[in-house]
């Protein structure tokens, strides 16, 4: 029985207690969402340190960020430094995106190393390997894909990004209506070359029910790819995109059916303005599957700065219903992150997550804020600083922008609103 | 006559045009903003080299950058390159809060470097005069204050914050529903303390005629404050900031009646779910006021990163009508911030701006961020370092970030999804 199917058996597991504990939440909630599909907790057996959690209805906001080889930068104890910052810096889960040399080396050493949920996209490494086996990508077989995937999860993957919606249809619709930046997908974009080349249908969507059957026995949850998620603000809400996500419904239902758990992936590039009727659209066409967003950017114009676009969309679509952020680091679209962009992107996309919190009631961020805010007031440096998002960067800023250790801050001095204020209403 | 006076008797000036210049809109719709009140346009005579800009309904989101000294850290160099950051990374105001030596040295220094509009809070200096001749601050006289103020206006000020709606009747709301994290305005506790120490109303709000009278002499614009504002999410729409409203809304009113032009300042820390109640609310009982907001910060555990926290909460003000952000910087919270600490906050508010503009429908803004889009398409990096936000930091990255020139970037290499279907959509 897979976890959706015990859920639904009325089971409780300790998988769910675990999520349930963390989340403040009954046991009932997690299994109630489990079996509806509405929460989804990736957790293949073969990943021995991990410490599963829940995404989805109900739950606080939850993080991803990538990490991965590239062909200019391949070295694997680079990709665990940063598994390491993604996890010290309150990461919910990482994806291993690596297209560089020894992709299934570095998958293994991350799964290895990692407490937190890790995911992939098999088909990065079908289409990486065809090339070096001297083919196009376009010659990679169905059963090149299927073999990595199949691979990939008996190496521990706890969740695969599979772009099953995007079919010849949806390429017709994103032809007719014409885009600025076509597809940004890598994944869409090996699958919409191969599609036209081959003059074939996506596997992916023809073959589902294979993938379904791997998904069912290496308890491993599909996350639903964009193929054709928007790469600019003006492709944002076409045609393409919203076809991609009709067939993506469809195929929830399918794998409701077989005890499969999945989320729903979304863009990308989206106008501050289109980013609630995404998240809307979403829930209801695919019937409250998590949604996992890709930022959303909120401008192109940003880059250097595209973490802090994303955690500006993140919130909004959190707030919203989304429930899976993606990060975005400083380095997007200009190059590979480095540690220090992972840290950086790592924490706009927390803080996101927490805003989104606040807005959505949830009571444990709730109680983290007020502590700091009663901190605050009572100028207790120390407890601030242990309860900052980031406590070292705190601590070094505190240190570096006062000449000396004070009760106020070099900011107001003596001015300080809150010391004037305490003492002359106390006082009457 | 005064500007809003000129706008009302139907008159177009050489302010109004520039503007609508800037703007691409017409000048009718400036003239008709000024004379209801809905657009500003602080520009005092005395300011030699400013460049006036509109704020307000139907006009793009601007953003205002505070500099200046505190008892710690005072060096009027230091400032004007702050004032040289803003300007040059697009900030359409600063406001000089100095409290440390030299205020009306360092004052004067960066209205005659400044060509954007400089705003104030004369009574930190009322205050900070008051200390240095041996009194406390709730010794400070009335004519003190209004002295600060009509020699900040002769100085050449363009606008100034004034906490008129601070009334007792407001401070007994804020102590019988009790708040967290009390009074965080420097100038509303300056004045909380005055009150309560002297058992006497607000010496701004009882003598507003007074103040009006400064304001249509020197063409001042002024921007109610908000001395009650919640310094913590927990304090956010209480009672006492919502009565200090009602009053702002009724000296806007007033102010109208004579031909000043004001704004009216909002929160602050409020909940992302509050933030769009709280923008409506303004607009409603101000009768459309340019809104000046803080932030506003969606979350108080950030130290370090309150920029993020800002851009994120004043994205969602803009989005929702407010006219004016400004910026927090990095350093908030934790001490007075650097050079760079104002280049971060800077950049993050104008990215707020942006976004908004993009979702407000603003023409210019969609152009811009279209025409990075194209060019990202087209892998043209010198186009997109240009359109960039911030040229140097893109520049830099995408140096550092790569092996090798190349077409595409080091994340994805060969395997640009932009790149491979740009190949196969276009062959077929």
């Amino acid at each position: 029985m897979t976890l959706m199917e015990k859920a639904k058996a009325g089971k409780f597991t300790a998988v769910m207690e675990k999520v349930a504990r963390d989340e403040g939440v009954s046991v009932e909630l997690i299994r109630k969402g489990l079996a509806e599909g509405t929460i989804v907790i990736p957790c293949n057996p073969r990943h021995k340190k991990l410490e599963p959690r829940g995404i989805g209805e109900g739950l606080s906001v939850k993080i991803n960020a990538n990490i991965g080889t590239s062909e200019e930068y391949s070295d694997i104890d680079v990709e665990l430094e940063k598994l390491t910052t993604v996890i010290k810096n309150g990461g919910d889960a990482v994806m291993d995106l690596s297209t560089g040399n020894k992709i299934s080396e570095t998958r293994q050493a991350v799964i290895e190393n990692s407490t937190i949920p890790v995911g992939t996209v098999p088909i990065y490494q079908a289409g990486v390997e065809t090339l070096q086996s001297g083919r196009a990508i376009v010659d990679m077989t169905v059963d090149d894909i299927f073999k990595a995937i199949e691979a990939q999860a008996g190496s521990g993957v706890d969740f695969i990004t599979v772009h099953c919606g995007l079919t010849r249809e949806g390429i017709e619709h994103l032809r007719k209506e014409g885009r600025v930046t076509d597809v940004v997908s890598r994944g869409g974009s090996f699958l919409t070359g191969w599609m036209l080349h081959n003059e074939q249908e996506n596997p992916l969507y023809e073959q589902y029910d294979r993938l379904l059957e791997i998904a069912r026995q290496y308890e491993l949850t599909l996350s639903l790819g964009d193929g054709l998620r928007p790469g600019s603000l003006a492709d944002a809400t076409d045609r393409g995109q919203i076809h991609e996500l009709l067939v993506l419904g469809e195929l929830v239902d399918r794998a409701r059916e077989v005890g499969v758990q999945t989320m729903v992936e979304g863009p990308g590039h989206v106008p501050y303005d289109q980013i609630e009727v995404n998240i809307k659209l979403e829930k209801e066409l695919c019937k409250g599957a998590p949604f996992y967003v890709l930022g959303p950017l909120v401008t192109d114009i940003a880059p250097g700065y595209d973490h802090i676009v994303a955690a500006i969309g993140g919130t909004k679509a959190a707030a919203a219903g989304a429930d899976f952020l993606c990060y975005v680091t400083p380095a997007e679209h200009l190059g590979l992150p480095t540690i220090s962009d992972v840290k950086e992107g790592v924490i706009a996309s927390k803080i996101a997550a927490h805003a989104a919190d606040l807005a959505r009631g949830n009571k444990k961020a709730l109680k983290r804020n007020k502590e700091m805010a009663v901190a605050r007031k009572a100028l207790d440096w120390e407890k601030q600083i242990k309860l900052a998002i980031d406590p070292e960067k705190a601590r070094k800023f505190r240190k570096e922008h006062n000449t000396e250790e004070r009760d106020v801050c070099a900011m107001c001095g003596q001015f300080c609103a809150m010391k004037i204020t305490e003492e002359v209403l106390r006082k009457k």
